[in-house]
């Protein structure tokens, strides 16, 4: 084996929560074995934070944890900046000195990147930098990686990701326990895996977030998230997860962006009822997968844990260490993203998109309630494909009629709803939630 | 975005066949994309391979094609040198040739790597080359990517894999479709999932090639065929694929790379029956999948293709890029594999090694037969953990009688094993085979 010189790095760290606190522990603790590995000794040379006295779970060097951005944008010995503050403002300004200061920056941030990622990445530019971001989706599940190097000879067709272990964990308790949301939520927020203010998981935001990133570099293009189509899981009903799951599927917060045959491009987060017995299905917990079609090699697969404190820390300091080898910077260097303008055409608009349906509504359980709902799907042309009904258990007499249809004009849909909500034999307003049917890569 | 010159890339393909033609359809039909995505034009300038008339898949432009070697070795305008002709003979000299001549190699040769790699990285860093071998596991899965720089901070504690879809097919096959093995087995060889001549895979060997390789990038030593307890599926009747089930069972070939509490690292490639609920069991027909357990991420998985044309060709081509952007040079310069030396205290010998097993005896149907098998295991300090009796359904009145075991030493079940053959009662010898408890990383 040859000998190769061991290259000292030292990293300077802004954000000391608790993915910050996994990072400093990964490279404390792996300093050794990484310069074994890699040849790389990476030293934590500076963590920036606006609280310094808070008890954190890993024990610094003396004089390393400072309150001062500026004791690491001055440092020139400092190479790699690592941004781990989240959020779009601070975070933003923090990027940008650290990579006019002439550092490399690694982020988990998605939030940022998604709203800014292009000003961001001109900027490293400019300044002959990078910035990494692999630890910004799917957490250690080392995905950006698998799309911008492994897969990089296919075109990618599709991709279709459970990408936020909130909503995951919420609608697997949902399923498996038959919880109501709210409890499943509060149990979610008691053990960790939801925050006290989850709207930004729940409304299906930070899912969109992800899927702008792994769509840009999936596609070539900048996406926007303008560009996607939003629709978080605060009104699941658990009787919908119940009925759905009689029906053969499963419900999940999908991220999917995918390629149409006429070149189109859909992008959307939405709960989606998918076959019960597809691989995502079986998705459990606060667990991320992501499926991704390729043109060359079919379906792939990754699963893992898309957050916490060392999953998240794992991805960062690969990153680290993909930039100190200069590897994220060729990449980067290399990846080329089309700006949005040149995108914008190719967005499928969701009034356009063609699904298929579950739709649940209250009906009196009196003659005719069915047949009248039929008489208007039908009116609009949408194509009944399954429908339950079960004997009463709603509330005022009313029973509830699942319906599921056939692939359906979303503006076709929305019609058919209108005309439903206005009937007097149904309580309330009908259900709809989208089914995916997940292509399946099998052996022929 | 910044504007980054293309640069063009010459490479010469070695071995023109079900690879080697997706590999030059590949660079053919995708060289425009991957101009635009990483500014690399990849040329095929010649393909090398002794039969210059069959036809193939894809259309070549006039002139590449050549059965002479030299003129790849003696092309100075050709970097990257692609050995596709498989074998540990011809191959190996055209791998030294390559790098001698001064040309990168990418390949998918696993039992090339697996057995002489050692002396081939040493050539490739005397020679200022790098090798990369994305290709040589699990087909179009980026798996060595994911273990080399997603994980670079984890230690990795343990990896279960299906790496070889031939056995995963036929052992698919025997379960869903209640098959014997030999009806199973050309089957798959009708359908293009088994070769002529399956040796290799049904035995174990691929699978053991593949795991030496992804072992010795996880633990940073070199690992040897010797160090693989290997066995294959040739012997697995369908009765006992039948029975586990009925235990909650699947049977999977897999391939085990584990480093336990005491630091010893057990290799093996056997038969095993898994839980049928867990990820690993849901992976049918020819597909591979491997879960790995490092220690900051814990479980990732990855799942695709492992073989084929286009899925292969996948892989191969993600090296050439990767190759000629320079990443796999830094990575394989500073990538430390001790020598085998080092390593060889550390591997579990397989008479050492702990397990749960499945045991099936044919006994006669006749009072105290059960009753003398348990007597004897538990001579053997071996400890039962279920029983399965079903009524009378062997050869001459003879009843299968199923024992699963706690954990137990392989030496004490060899003991038990050897008693259990000698009892006049039974018939025939008794089936004895592993039962593996992957770990379940799940939410807590």
């Amino acid at each position: 084996v040859a000998k190769v010189d061991e290259k000292r790095i030292r990293v300077g760290l802004v954000g000391f929560g608790i993915v910050g606190s996994g990072v400093a522990k990964l490279i404390c603790e792996q300093a050794d074995a990484l310069a074994a590995k890699m040849g790389v000794r990476l030293e934590l040379a500076c963590v920036v934070d606006v609280d310094t006295t808070r008890p954190r779970p890993v024990k610094l060097p003396a004089g390393v944890l400072t309150s001062d951005l500026n004791r690491l944008l001055a440092d020139e010995t400092i190479t790699v900046g690592v941004e781990l503050v989240g959020g779009t403002t601070i975070a933003k300004d923090i990027q940008f000195k650290m990579l006019r200061a002439g550092k490399d920056v690694v982020t988990a941030n998605k939030a940022l990147l998604a709203t800014h990622g292009a000003e961001l990445y001109r900027v490293a530019r400019e300044n002959g930098r990078c910035i990494a971001f692999e630890a910004s989706c799917a957490g250690g599940i080392p995905l950006i990686g698998a799309i911008r190097t492994g897969l990089v000879a296919n075109s990618i067709n599709a991709m279709y990701g459970i990408v936020n272990g909130t909503c995951n964990y919420i609608l697997s308790n949902m399923s498996s326990k038959d919880e109501d949301f709210a409890v499943a939520l509060s149990q979610a927020q008691a053990k960790g895996f939801a925050e006290a203010n989850p709207t930004l998981d729940l409304s299906g935001g930070d899912s969109a977030h992800k899927l702008a990133i792994l769509a840009s570099i999936a596609f070539g293009y900048e996406v926007s998230l303008e560009d996607i189509f939003v629709q978080g899981i605060e009104s699941i009903a658990k009787d919908d997860i119940r009925y759905g799951r009689e029906m053969g599927y499963s419900l999940k917060l999908l991220a999917i962006a995918r390629r149409s045959d006429e070149g189109k491009i859909s992008l959307r987060v939405h709960p989606s009822f998918i076959a019960a017995d597809c691989a995502l299905a079986r998705v459990e917990g606060s667990f991320n997968a992501i499926s991704i079609f390729g043109s060359a090699v079919g379906e792939t697969l990754y699963y893992g844990r898309g957050a916490g404190m060392m999953p998240t820390a794992s991805a960062v300091v690969a990153d680290i260490v993909d930039v100190v080898l200069g590897n994220s910077k060729r990449t980067f260097d290399h990846l080329l993203i089309r700006p949005r303008s040149e995108a914008q055409s190719l967005i499928e608009r969701i009034e356009d998109s063609v699904d298929r349906f579950y739709i649940r509504v209250m009906a009196q359980d009196q003659p005719g309630v069915v047949a009248r709902c039929g008489q208007i799907l039908g009116d609009h042309q949408i194509s009944i494909s399954g429908v339950l009904q079960h004997e009463g258990c709603g509330p005022n007499g009313t029973v509830p009629v699942v319906i599921t249809t056939h692939n359906t004009r979303q503006h076709d849909m929305a019609a058919a709803l209108d005309e439903l909500a206005g009937l007097d034999v149904l309580a309330g307003e009908p259900v709809c939630i989208r089914i995916v049917d997940i292509p399946e890569d099998r052996d022929t």
